[in-house]
Formats: C-alpha cells, sequence, structure tokens
C-alpha cells in the first residue's frame, strides 16, 4: 500500500463525541475494527485510515445532529456511500466519526412530467433504474460501480454516457446538504435553471464531503430513447481511432458513449469475456433517439471511421448483443486483471482536450513500456478522458516506484496540453498535489471557502486541499 | 423610478484611490457625470447609482491593477459589460470604480477541433458568432441583448436556445478571473469535464461581479448545424400550449427554442412587426439537426399539438422567414411597449417546474388583470421560464406600486411551486429579498464564501446578498 498523509487527531474531542454519540445511537454507533476498516477501505491502493465509529444513520435529522455532535468536539466527519472510489476519499487521517449513507435509500419522488426526482443519497444509480424504467425514464450517468447517488454527486461522477449527458455537475438540479455546524440548507428549488445568487449546488457537487453532507438530491431524469443502436469498429492504431471520435464529435453525431480500448484491454476482453474481436484498437458505441436517428447516426459514424481507416464497424439493434459488449466494457478492471494475475490494478484518470487525445494516448502507451508496466487503457474518449490501470505486483517496492513515477508524469503531461489531472475519479488524497500544479493560485481560493464553510476543518479532513 | 438601497460610502478611501488611479491611468480615468451616470443606468427601474469614476481596462493587468489599488483603500469595483442587466447589477450604492470592460474585446483562440473559444469579457456574442461564422461554428446562448460574454458569465445568462444547450454555466469551460486582493486565477484548463476540485469556475458564473472580476473566458461551441427549421402555432389557450410544451420536452424532442408568446403579446407582434397571426397564445419553435432529423422533429410536434387542440402548424426551412419569425420575437419589448405608448416596460422573469408553467402562467395573467396591469407573457417555455413585462406610467405612483405588489406575489408564486424567482434575469438590489425567501438558510452561506472571497466587500458590493 501506498502511505497516505497523517494529520494530527483530536483524541480528547473524538472519546467525548464518542460517549455522546453512543447515548444517542446505543448499539447503532459501532466501533469494532472490521466495520470500521471497512469504512476507510476502497478501490484504491492507498493504506486505509479508519474512522473511530461508523453509524448508519436514517434520515436528515439524524446526520444533522452527527453532525452537531462533532462540531461541538471538533471531530472529523466522513460520509460514506459504496466506498467505491479511487483516491482515498472517505479516509479518516484524523479519525472521526464515518456517517454510513446507505440506509437512507429512498426515492422520494419522481416527477415524470418535469423529467426529475428526488432521491435520498443511499440510492445507487441501478437501484434508481430499476424504479424508473415502467415509467420509461432513466438516469444516465454510469460511472461503472453502482455506486450510490449521494457519493456520485459529492465526486461529481460521470463515465461512459457523459458525453452525451454530461457530469453530475449537469444533472443535479439542487441538493439538501447538512453543513458543518449542523445547519440543513436546500441549494435550489425544482426549476430548471435559476440564476438566483451563488451556485451552492455545483459548489459541492465534486466537493467530496468537505463542504457539507449530501442528504437529498434532485435529478433530471432522461426519457428512454425509442431506439438504442450499439456499434463496434476496429481501427489500425490508436491515433486513427482518436481521429475517428474527433470527427464525430465535430460532425455532431450526438453519441451516447464512445469508448476506446487500446491493444492490450482488447486482449483482455477477448480472453475474460470470451470475444473473437481483432487485437488492435477498438471503438464501442451507442446511439440514442428515435428509430430514423439511430440509424442515421450509425450510418455518419460508419463512414467517419471508413475514412481514416477503421474496419470491422458492426452495429445492433439486439439487446443481448449490446449487453454483451457493454458487460466487456464494464468488466474491463476483471479482465486486464486477469494479464497477470496476482497483480493489483492501479487505476488513474486525466482528461485532454480531444484534439491532443492521440497524442496523450501514444505518450502514456510508450512511457508505460518505458518503464517495464503493463498499463491497459480504455478511455471515454468523447470527452477526451482516459484511464490506465497499471498492474502492479504490491510486493516489490521497484514496480510501485515506477507506477508512483507513471502516474506523476501522466498527471504533468495532462496538464500541460492544456488537460486535468483528474477528469472523473476526483481529487481524495492522491490527486491533492496535481490539483495544486493543474490550478495553482486558485487553489488558495478553495481553501479559503473550505476555511469559510468548515472553519474547523471537521467535514472529510485532508481531502481536496492539499495542507 | 424605484429607490435602490443606499450603503455607506467611505469617501477618504474613494479619494485617496481615485488620486492613485489618476495618476496610472491619466484621461483614461473618466470622472464626468455623463459617463459615470451612463455606467449605473441600466434597462431596469431601479434609480441609477453611478459610480465615482470608470475606467477602461484593456487587459488583465490593468484590472488586476486597479483591483490592488480599490483593495488597498477598500474603495468598491464594479465590472461593466454592455450594461443590459435589469436588476440594478451595475449600481454603484456606495460608490467607488467601475472597470469597463468593453475594450478587451479580442476573440484570442478558437480550437475548432474541440469545439472551444476562448474570449475576453467585452466580445459580445454577435462578435463572437461573426467571428465564428466561417469556421462553421457558433455560440449558442442568446439572452436577446447583444450582450458581452463577461456579462453573460457574471449573470449566468440564458435565453431562447437554453432549452437544447443549457445556459452559461452549462457552456462556460474555465475562466480567468481577478479576484478581490487582486489575485489572477485561472479556475479550469481547457478539458471537456474535470473533478479537480471545487468548482470555481461555477462559483464565479453567476456571482455578479461579486467574487471576482471576470477577464478571460473559455467557452464551449457548437457546430452549425446542417440543417434549421423554424415552425410556429397558434392554441385555444395558454393551457394547450404549455401542455403541448410540456409533451414535447417529455416525449425527448431535442427542440432549439420552443418559445410561448401569450395572447397579449401575439397582438402587439401583429401591430408592430406586421405580421398576421391568429391573436391567441402562439408557440414559435426552432429544429436543428441533419434533414432527415429536423422534419422528423417538426413531425413530432406538429402532431403533439394538433392533439392538444394546435392550430395553424407551420415550419419553414427559408432562412428569410425563420429570421422574421425570431426578429418580431426579438422584438417583443419594443412591441409591447406600443401596447401603450409612453409608458415604460418593467421586466421581471420566475421559472417553475414545466408540470406547474400553464397554472403559473394562467394565475400571472389573473393578477395582472386584478390589479388593472398590462402585462404580456411570453416565455422560454421549454425550461419553464417565462417573462412578464408590466407597462407602467411611472409619474403614476398608484400604478409603480401595483407593479410591486405584482413582481412580489409573482415571485412568491413561483417559490411556493418549488421554482425560482430569477430563471435568468439574476439578482443585482431587485431580487435579493426573494432570494432569501427561496433558499432560506442557505443564503447565510452564500454570504460566507462572499466575505471568505471578497473580505472587505469591495466587490460590486450590495448586490445578492441582502444586508
Amino acid at each position: 500500500m501506498v502511505k497516505a498523509t497523517r494529520m494530527p487527531r483530536n483524541e480528547a474531542g473524538i472519546e467525548t463525541a464518542l460517549g455522546v454519540l453512543k447515548q444517542r445511537f446505543g448499539e447503532r454507533l459501532n466501533t469494532g475494527q472490521a466495520i470500521r476498516e471497512q469504512h476507510g477501505h476502497t478501490t484504491t491502493w492507498i493504506e486505509t485510515q479508519a474512522p473511530d465509529a461508523v453509524v448508519f444513520a436514517r434520515d436528515t435529522g439524524e446526520v444533522a445532529e452527527i453532525v452537531k455532535v462533532c462540531a461541538a468536539h471538533k471531530v472529523p466527519v466522513i460520509a460514506y456511500g459504496t466506498g467505491t472510489s479511487l483516491e482515498g476519499h472517505v479516509n479518516a487521517p484524523a479519525g472521526g466519526v464515518c456517517i454510513d449513507l446507505m440506509e437512507m435509500n429512498k426515492v422520494l419522488a419522481v416527477h415524470g412530467e418535469d423529467l426529475d426526482c428526488v432521491v435520498q443519497p443511499g440510492v445507487t444509480r441501478e437501484a434508481l433504474n430499476t424504479h424508473l424504467r415502467d415509467k420509461g425514464l432513466f438516469f444516465p450517468i454510469d460511472p461503472g460501480a453502482n455506486a450510490s447517488l449521494g457519493g456520485m454527486a459529492a465526486t461529481r461522477a460521470s463515465g461512459t454516457n457523459a458525453v452525451r449527458y454530461g457530469t453530475m455537475k449537469d444533472n443535479v438540479i439542487a441538493l439538501e446538504a447538512v453543513m458543518a455546524d449542523g445547519t440543513v440548507i436546500r441549494t435550489g428549488k425544482r426549476a430548471k435553471k435559476s440564476s438566483a445568487g451563488y451556485d451552492l449546488t455545483r459548489l459541492l457537487v465534486g466537493s467530496e464531503g468537505t463542504l457539507g453532507v449530501i442528504t437529498e438530491i434532485t435529478l433530471r431524469l432522461q426519457g428512454i430513447p425509442e431506439a438504442i443502436r450499439a456499434a463496434r469498429c476496429s481501427f489500425p492504431s490508436v491515433d486513427a481511432a482518436c481521429r475517428a471520435v474527433m470527427a464525430t464529435i465535430q460532425y455532431g453525431v450526438p453519441v451516447a458513449r464512445i469508448e476506446l480500448l487500446d491493444e492490450m484491454c482488447v486482449k483482455a476482453a477477448n480472453a475474460y469475456s470470451k470475444l473473437d474481436l481483432p487485437e488492435t484498437p477498438l471503438l464501442l458505441l451507442e446511439f440514442h433517439g428515435s428509430e430514423a436517428g439511430v440509424a442515421e447516426q450509425a450510418e455518419t459514424f460508419a463512414s467517419i471511421a471508413e475514412e481514416v481507416g477503421g474496419n470491422g464497424f458492426a452495429a445492433t439493434s439486439s439487446t443481448e448483443e449490446r449487453n454483451r459488449l457493454w458487460k466487456a466494457r464494464h468488466d474491463m478492471y476483471w479482465a486486464c486483471l486477469q494479464l497477470r494475475p496476482g497483480a493489483k490494478g492501479i487505476a488513474t484518470d486525466v482528461c485532454v482536450p480531444i484534439s491532443r487525445l492521440a497524442e496523450c494516448v501514444g505518450a502514456a502507451q510508450a512511457k508505460a513500456e518505458e518503464l517495464g508496466l503493463l498499463a491497459p487503457i480504455v478511455g471515454h474518449v468523447g470527452d477526451g478522458n482516459f484511464h490506465c490501470s497499471m498492474l502492479i505486483d504490491m510486493d516489490v517496492p521497484h514496480e510501485v516506484e515506477m507506477a508512483e513515477t507513471y502516474i506523476a508524469w501522466l498527471n504533468e503531461l495532462a496538464i500541460s496540453m492544456d488537460g486535468t489531472c483528474t477528469g472523473e475519479h476526483g481529487v481524495g488524497q492522491g490527486k491533492r498535489p496535481y490539483v495544486v500544479r493543474e490550478l495553482g493560485e486558485a487553489v488558495r481560493f478553495m481553501g479559503a471557502v473550505k476555511a469559510a464553510l468548515d472553519p474547523d476543518n471537521i467535514l472529510n479532513p485532508g481531502k481536496i486541499i492539499a495542507e
């Protein structure tokens, strides 16, 4: 494991707060080691820093109560969803109380006419879509994991559909949140747009629990499209695939998904998902619209692909075939692990202007080879966003060091290309130094906002803002 | 005129700062009464509060210099674009220095492959679109006025195209801004998405110059659609028109524009723009897409409209006819003024969930009649947003009072319908009390953000946050 930053613990405060919370919540205040460690453990290579206690909150009032007790004693509060973040977001470097929000899992309202819904933070995206299905509606954001919508809002999640439907910043209409002093606020109403003052909604989206604990989310929904068509196309090189992506976006084809798998990923997918794809770079696509619309989109893409040397274009309207393709895409992490059994998969992501994508992916592949790393690449390339999953033997210090070198190099490269060190993984503990490299003086003003809204630094301390 | 809130003036500071700035900028520091009053005057009924001086800044460095001088002496700084805001946004209730940004009017870069551009704040939306035309690109946000892009970002502007392309919050990728201490920050890179910390971009968008002075804007662009088709359809009632809108949005028709004109507006348009429309509620639409796509959209809308009793549906691909329709829509303000020559047009706007739109518009019409007001209604109804333009004889105190009563009542009604007191006009001075009604405790946290980023309250004081 990679060492996480330490922070001083307020032992006296923690003891007092735990005492008060024990009286209030009794057995519901969990202090067992297993449950605590589980709540610091995520899909990351950063070591686990467990909280001192975990409470499963049942409603906003309880969250506010817990925050007030912690505020009174200056004790950290860490909000927790499904624990699928990647950069140590839920670690407790100064200890404190973890609020697990997964029991707050009700869909509170669906307003079909307004294409919105109101959910508690513990509703997962799959649960929401199951709930919506018979209403002809869906929520499009899909970060891969079956994450909680509270966590997705808190980390400004996106994923495969973002090229068409945007990220969480575009799909959260309003939030209810418990602020650092325990005050419950609502950042907006259900109007589709508003110019009523500072955009607290989008300030909280992506704030990773450091400015408030999200307790209710009003989300924008979409009608399930009349027609959905999936497609795939192979390319002689990453460069050719990226040129096809660029032309598709520029041409205004409203692709719902356009995903790149590099050669190594295609090999992994063939082996793991029993596919028979040509082992060259691949684009996977999905088109949403009317029957005529998706046919037109698929045709336009096919001719663009052909122009840059694409081959084996195949489109399908069969739900079964489509699910098979996307399951292979979603299983990519597990498929890649099979390229080197026993290795740990270390994921990092960057996002660059699409004109620099081919160059960035090409350089990333070359650098991995130079450092002797296996680092397959998949990408939400319509947004210029891609992921490298290094396969590392964590018992070999040299490999860990090479992986750290690679991540630092890749983040710097993306920044130098006018891109970002984190397209969708957030900052957590891991990306803090790169955010400073990327945004410079602006980070000081983020710090000022944090200090203003959370003067005692109790909300998820040690994340986003580098100390 | 309606009285604006007064604020105490820092006379000594203003005198000193003006002296320092005079030495630095010479004749470019304008203190003549006419130019000062022009820079406090906007399209509003709130009285003008002129600044003490106006400087036309030429670059970011100059803006930073001016802000630093003002910060040193605790003197207000008001950023100014085209002066087309509606709620007293650029008034100087405590005096101070107005920075006119209209000489910073360069398009700095257009990245066609990435569908983005970088502009200075004084570029107007029309100037940008003229610049982009031969590149096959356009910038969609159209608030009606030929506003500056800096002003549009600062006020989170939207307008007719927002139903398809979103508001400024969705179309600003990153900003450069001068903060209250004179520090120049950049809030993001050019990547299409990022999860690198707090969303300072969207915190500044809509902050109305109270958190920073925007000096550079990276904007998302669109390809000019292959086909554009305009259409109009009359309806027996506002209710029927709103039901057509609701069904169109729910059905997922990607309308680029869908505008409501009530009976009174249609009468005004017929008279002013020499049209011959049936004098019943009207929807004006625009469809963007491929040839086949726009035809399909128009057909879908036509059959929806027919179902709810729409009549006289007419679509056109002729640019000339389309421009004629939209010119009539854009001239609505002037057309309405002709309904009562000599009257002043007082515009207010609200935005509600689309399911409440018919009820809200209907109630607004009835209330105006009850109060004896002429208040024609136009609306960006695809977003649930509409405007009332009361025609008031400002010399009759009772009329002014009735208009104030009406605005207060309408804002409360929108809020009670889970909507907002300002869909796109911003807060300025005029809407401050309603924002508190709408967002309650959240406004206190807006105040905390303001105090953190501008501790001496020098940036456009007296706006957004009620004292």
